[in-house]
């Protein structure tokens, strides 16, 4: 008999959950409290990268000016942008994908409802009023941007990664706390558009998480493009002076800034689920489930950022995956060793797998650089570097890290190597087109 | 014993192959007549690229000024390239890319030898009034463009792919002959910085070799970037009048314009190699070798455009691991179905193995757009498609197609997804960064 799925949230998690579900079969009903995309279509990824995209294009111009009769024309002109048109061009980005997915669920005959929803017991949930029985539930709520207790009570006052898509115009200055991939892709985008921008982290580095390689490449070229950055010292209070807002670090030293954006984690907010009735524990990191099959218990799953698990879409969707897997064939194995990271700014750096500090087995690293890469050279983008790791006693590929162009597509690569177990033999093996960017990839076998 | 290889012509083919030789521990003397780095590198890939990318960096500048407070102003500078200032970025791509290719082979203690090479006997090459004893010989001679009989006395006033860069303006006006990748690629380079182009190929369609979804998607965006394509029918004349040559189509249609260039193909000229002391024949089109092995006969081999297997750069790299290791360690197994080809315009092109024409099984093919991809969208990179063929029988992936942004960087995806024998579903089932382009095959991975 036909199975009745629930989720609970339509953001990538619940998006990838609902089609996979009714593409094996299932009856899907999918219930979202806000809007359609979660926090990934309407103020996460989507319109960062359009916002990143746009800076970049103002910025390319100071380069592509060089080739100029015009030079100083066409450099004066990085300025030029309008804020307005931006904004009109990241709202118009999310519209387009939002009729897409609109599309997607009416051709899969997904019943969406808008409203909020509470669990009633294990086979019953309530949203606008209306009881819903389902086979199995799965919940896929997100989170939202985390302020430490020293900054809630400016919360108004403050951006974080929702609220800054709604300024109307550029600040002058801005202090961002949080050196994440957040923090560090806003950075990019206002020091490119002109904002002076100041970058905090409690951290001795900023994006730890994909490597010290990439760590130490992306502070040097954020400090090069005109960003301070402070790692290693956290801040601890606020203070509100006028138009400005001081940042005070650990060592008492303030930082006076037009606008403050927090970066610094996520939080997530169950509580209106009525949890309780199945005897569910949560806190504000999440649920615990397990890390395979997504489930909590009997027939219920949670994906996305409330497992705690990773806070990318596509670990999110990777997540779904297994769920509904494990729903529907009593199989689901998501690995969550196999999720690629993106920094979208410029160079863009990307990891997969293992890092030096990762591994628990020696490893070897063979590594490139953009520098001798002929397409990289005619484009003007030598920058950066490519770096697999094998694992030393096999020659198997367990990780790579990139800086450079390109980085966030050419990474897949790796990954698709990864999860074939090729060894680095294998994969210079391969005829890579010349001259291409992933020739940086062919180069670093070759090491 | 140390071998010791003999390569003649130091383009890509002799150049992998002696970078490769040396690493396994022969000896190697390689001797070119030219420029070392061959067409690829001064007349071809590298160069035709910078040139492509300055082209679209302008062409870009229309884009980015609906983002400008002064659109106008922006949009007008599309004109303002300094075509010395891309001449100067052209040489001084080569020139880097020719020291690194110095260093490499001074580091890998390579005897390069500048000089034109004739065989002497099965043992012996003289080269600069020196005799040079071998123990394998390898051709890699390369190719020019070829000029069909009517065009060949004009030969002096026409352009070619090597020619055209010693440009020192741009023409008003060009026909260019040949509707292949190089033909493609230099209208859309001209067209993008403002020269009336006509396009002119014999076959029913251009660049055929990469299918027909291929085709006729790059036929629709060249033309509506204002390229004026003839096709199914040939040129067979051409006059000079004053500043003007006229080309004569065979329906005697005439196309007047400031400058010519062919593209008609590729021939090579073995003449003054003496390969009658080995009594191996040859014509305009090369000479015939095993196409695994490169073998010609004894221990003298061929690779790159003289084999007429293919005229790509990196598929005469991949022979020459293949010649290499035949010699050094007995194996050696080139094939040519899993060579990518792309088409540097914009959105650019590219594919791989098999096209729905070139399958003799029955193939399915699963097809996604660029429209619906995050990243191309918030990148304002919108247009094109990524197909995906699969055996109808065994759901193995055998061929792509990519039209859109990174076409030539997302198709080793499909490539080592073919090499791997993974199918449409190990495909699906890796997990892609969102928002990355790469999901473009995601998608068609699940159509």
């Amino acid at each position: 008999m036909e199975k009745h799925i629930v989720i609970i949230g339509a953001g990538p998690a619940g998006q990838e959950a609902a089609l996979k579900a009714t593409k094996l079969g299932a009856k899907v009903t999918l219930i979202e409290k806000g809007e359609l995309g979660g926090v990934c279509l309407n103020c996460g990824c989507i319109p960062s990268k359009t916002w990143l995209s746009c800076a970049h294009e103002f910025a390319s111009l100071k380069e592509i000016a060089k080739y100029s009769t015009k030079e100083q024309e066409l450099s004066g002109l990085t300025a030029s942008y309008d804020f307005s048109k931006i904004q009109e061009r990241r709202k118009n980005v999310i519209m387009r994908l939002k009729r897409g997915l609109e599309f997607l669920y009416k051709s899969a005959k997904i019943n969406v409802i808008k409203g909020e929803a509470k669990i009633k017991d294990n086979k019953t949930v309530i949203a606008n009023e209306q009881e819903i029985t389902f086979d199995a539930l799965i919940l896929a709520c997100g989170s939202m941007a985390f302020y430490p207790p020293a900054f809630e009570k400016y919360k108004d006052k403050l951006l974080d990664n929702s609220k800054v898509f709604n300024l109307e115009k550029l600040p002058k200055t801005i202090t961002i706390l949080g050196g994440g991939a957040i923090g560090c892709e806003f950075a990019y985008f206002f020091n490119a558009l002109g904002v002076k921008v100041v970058l905090v982290e409690k951290l001795p580095a900023i994006v730890q998480v994909m490597g010290q390689d990439i760590s130490r490449a992306v502070k040097t070229s954020l400090e090069k493009s005109g960003i301070t950055i402070k790692t290693g010292i956290g801040a601890k209070d606020l203070k509100i002076d006028g138009e400005n807002k001081i940042v005070i670090l650990e060592n008492g030293e303030e930082i006076s800034s037009e606008e403050v954006l927090i970066a610094l984690g996520r939080t997530v907010d169950l509580s209106a689920l009525n949890l309780e009735v199945l005897n569910i524990n949560y806190d504000r990191k999440g649920v615990k489930v397990d890390p395979q099959t997504m489930l909590i218990r009997d027939n219920i799953y949670a994906i996305g950022d409330i497992t705690g698990l990773s806070l990318l879409a596509h670990a999110a969707s990777a997540q779904a995956q297994a769920a509904v897997n494990h729903i529907l064939t009593g199989k689901g194995s998501y690995d969550n060793n196999l999720i690629p990271t993106v920094l979208y700014i410029h160079p863009e750096a990307a990891s997969i797998g293992l890092t030096k500090e990762k591994a628990s087995f020696p490893v070897k690293a063979h590594k490139s650089f953009y520098l001798a890469n002929g397409r990289a050279l005619s484009q003007n983008e030598s920058d950066g570097f490519a770096q697999i790791l094998t694992e030393e006693s096999t020659g198997k590929i367990v990780g790579a890290q990139i800086v450079g162009a390109q980085a966030g597509e050419l990474i897949h690569l790796v990954a698709l190597a990864i999860k074939n177990k090729n060894t680095l033999e294998d994969f210079s093996n391969m005829v890579f087109a010349h001259p291409t960017l992933a020739e940086v990839l062919r180069d670093a076998s070759l090491k």
